[in-house]
C-alpha cells in the first residue's frame, strides 16, 4: 500500500479534502490514507502546538501528503500558519511550489471575449527562502519608535535549484521574474543563477520580467506565459493573479515538492474560507486537481490525465458549485467529476 | 512664477513630457518650467553620475516636479534608477506614492462586459521604506555559496504617516494590504499602525486583505476597492494590476508626495519603453494625467477636473495612440486632449 498523509485542516479544508480522497479512491491504486485529523486550529488553541514533531515525521515518512486548508479567524498570530503549512514546507525542504493555471472552460474567464484568454501556464515559486524564513525582528515593538525588519533571503543553492527545476518542466519558455531594478542584492543573485541556467539550456526560450510588469501582463496578455520562476513572495502574488485569470481560486491546485526525494505535499491554493465552512458549498475542484498532481507525480499519468479531463468536462457542462455558476453542493460537485472519470 | 522642475529622462520620457508640458501651458497659470534635460542615461554612462547634488537641490527648491521616465537597456546596474528615481523619492522624503486607477472608457477594460469593471480606486504606496532602502548585502557574491539578503524595513513613523494619509484621502473605505500571515515582523507593525488609525476614524469603513488575495480581487472584482494602503513592494505590484484593469499602463498617472511640505514629483507609471522611443507612438496620457495631479495639488482644482474630463472624452472618442485603439501619434494624441479643454 502507498501511504498518503492527509491533513484536512480548518474551515472548508475537511469538506474539499473528502472529495479529493473519494476521487483518488475511485482509481483503486492501493492508496492508503493516513488522516491527521487533529492538525487544526482547535488543537492549536487547546495545546499551543499546531503540528508536533511526531506529526512532521509521520508526514515525512508517507509517500505523499494532501492538505485541505490551514487558517482560523480565532487564531490571531501568524505562528499557527507558520507552525503547520510553512513548517511542512521548510522542514521537509519542499523548495518547489508548483502552481499551474489553466482555463478549464472559456466561460470561467474574467477577461473579455476578444482577448487571448486561454491561459495555460505554471508559476514555479521558490518555497523555502525569501521573506518566508521568519528571520528579522522588531525593535521597540508597540511604540512610536518601532522599527521592524524582515529579511528577504536568497541563497545560491536555493535559487539555482528552483530555477533549474523550472527549466526541467518548461515546454516552450521560462520567464524569470524578480525586481532586480530595486531589490538589488537578491536581485543580483537571481540574475546570476538565471543567466547560468539559461546558458545551459540554449534550446529553451527565456525571458526576464520585473514583477510589476509580469503581474500586469498576466491580466492583459496571460497566454504569453509558459513557465514563470520567481521567489516566494512574488510567486505567492503572481500565482493568485494567474488563478484569477484562469477562472478563480476555487479551481487552483498546487504542489509543494522536493523533486530529489520525490516527495510532494498537495493543496488547493484557496484558504480555509471560514465564512462558508461546514455548509457544503465550497468548490472541491482545487483539492481534486491537487490530488491529480499527486497522481501524476506518483507516476499514474493516465489516471491524472483522466482526472483533469473529468474536471474540465464537469466545469464545461456547468456541473459545479455556485462560485463557478453551477447548482451543486460540494459533495455533488465531487460526484459530478467522479461520474465523468 | 511657479517653478516646475521637469526631468524628461530616457526613452519615451521626453516625448510624453512634452505633451504634458504643452497641456499645462494651455491653462496660462504662470508655470515656469525648469528643464533638467541632462538627467538621463547618456549623462550617466558618460559621467557615472545620474543626478548630482545640485540637481537634487534644484528639484527640491522648485514648487513641484514632473518626470518622464528613467531607464535604459545600456545601463545594466540598478544604481542608475536608484540614483535618479529612488534618490528623489528618498532624499525629498516623498513618502506617499499616490496611484489612482480609473477606467476612462468602458472599451478599455480587459475584463468581461458582464463584470463590474468600472474600477475607480487609488493605491497609496509607502514610498521610502520596505524593500527599497538598499539595505542588505551579499556574502560570497558570484559563487556557489552566495547568500544575498535585502532588508524589508518598516518604521512606526513611516508606516503611521502613510496610513494616516490614506484615511485623509479616502471617500468610502480604506483597505490595508500586507502579508502579516507570513512576513510577520513588518506585518505586526503595519497591523498595529493600522488598528490605531482605524480607531481614530470610526466613521470610515475599513478592510484588511493579504496581498495575494488583494491582487486576485483586483482582477475578479476591482470595483470593490476605494483606497488601498500598502508597503512599497506590494504597492508597486498592486498599482500595476490596478492600471491593467483600468485600461493599461499607458494611461496610469502617479504622484510622489510629501504632504506636509506640499511637494510632489509627478510621473506616469509606465517606464522608458526603449523599443518605441523616438517614434512618436508612445501614449502621452499617463504623463498628461500626472500633470493633472500636479494641477490639483497646486490648488487648481477646476483646471485639473477639466484636464481629466478632456482626457476621458478624447479616449472615449477614440482620439488616442494605437495602444488604446486610436490612430494618432504622440503629438496628435496630446493635441486631441488640448482641443477638448
Ligand atoms: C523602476 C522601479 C524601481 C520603480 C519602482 O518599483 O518603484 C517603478 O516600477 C515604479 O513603480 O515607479
Ligand atoms: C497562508 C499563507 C502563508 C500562504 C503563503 O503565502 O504561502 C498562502 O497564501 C499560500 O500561497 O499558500
Amino acid at each position: 500500500m502507498t501511504r498518503i498523509a492527509v491533513i484536512p485542516g480548518d474551515g472548508i479544508g475537511p469538506e474539499v479534502v473528502e472529495q479529493a480522497v473519494l476521487t483518488l479512491d475511485e482509481f483503486r491504486l492501493g492508496l492508503d490514507f493516513d488522516f491527521l485529523d487533529h492538525v487544526n486550529a482547535d488543537t492549536y488553541l487547546r495545546t499551543d502546538v499546531a503540528l508536533s514533531d511526531e506529526d512532521v515525521a509521520r508526514v515525512a515518512s508517507s509517500r505523499s501528503a494532501l492538505l485541505g486548508a490551514i487558517g482560523d479567524p480565532r487564531v490571531g498570530s501568524p505562528a499557527y500558519g507558520r507552525g503547520v503549512l510553512l513548517r511542512l514546507r521548510f522542514d521537509l525542504d519542499l523548495y518547489v511550489n508548483y502552481r499551474p493555471a489553466k482555463l478549464l472552460s472559456d466561460r470561467l474567464s474574467p477577461l473579455r471575449r476578444d482577448r487571448a484568454r486561454a491561459v495555460d501556464c505554471v508559476v514555479i515559486r521558490e518555497n523555502t527562502e525569501g521573506l518566508y524564513t521568519g528571520l528579522g525582528g522588531s525593535l521597540r515593538p508597540g511604540g512610536g519608535h518601532e522599527i521592524a525588519l524582515d529579511i528577504d533571503l536568497s541563497t545560491h543553492r536555493g535559487t539555482a535549484r528552483v530555477v533549474d527545476h523550472a527549466f526541467s518542466v518548461a515546454r516552450r519558455e521560462v520567464c524569470m521574474v524578480d525586481k532586480a531594478n530595486a531589490v538589488e542584492h537578491g536581485g543580483g543573485l537571481w540574475q546570476r543563477c538565471w543567466r547560468t541556467a539559461a546558458a545551459r539550456h540554449p534550446d529553451m526560450a527565456t525571458r526576464h520580467m520585473y514583477v510589476d510588469a509580469a503581474a500586469m501582463r498576466m491580466v492583459t496578455d496571460p497566454t504569453t506565459f509558459d513557465v514563470i520562476v520567481t521567489n516566494n513572495s512574488y510567486g505567492d502574488i503572481l500565482s493568485d493573479v494567474a488563478s484569477a485569470v484562469a477562472g478563480g481560486i476555487g479551481t487552483a491546485a498546487s504542489a509543494n515538492l522536493n523533486p530529489e526525494r520525490g516527495f510532494g505535499l498537495y493543496e488547493p491554493v484557496h484558504g480555509s474560507a471560514p465564512d462558508i465552512a461546514g455548509k457544503q458549498v465550497a468548490n472541491p475542484i482545487g483539492a481534486i486537481l491537487s490530488a491529480g498532481l499527486l497522481l501524476a507525480d506518483l507516476g499514474h499519468t493516465a489516471e491524472a490525465a483522466a482526472l483533469r479531463h473529468a474536471v474540465a468536462r464537469a466545469v464545461t457542462e456547468g456541473e459545479t458549485t455556485p462560485d463557478l455558476g453551477g447548482p451543486l453542493d460540494t459533495r455533488k460537485a465531487g460526484q459530478a467529476v467522479r461520474a465523468r472519470l
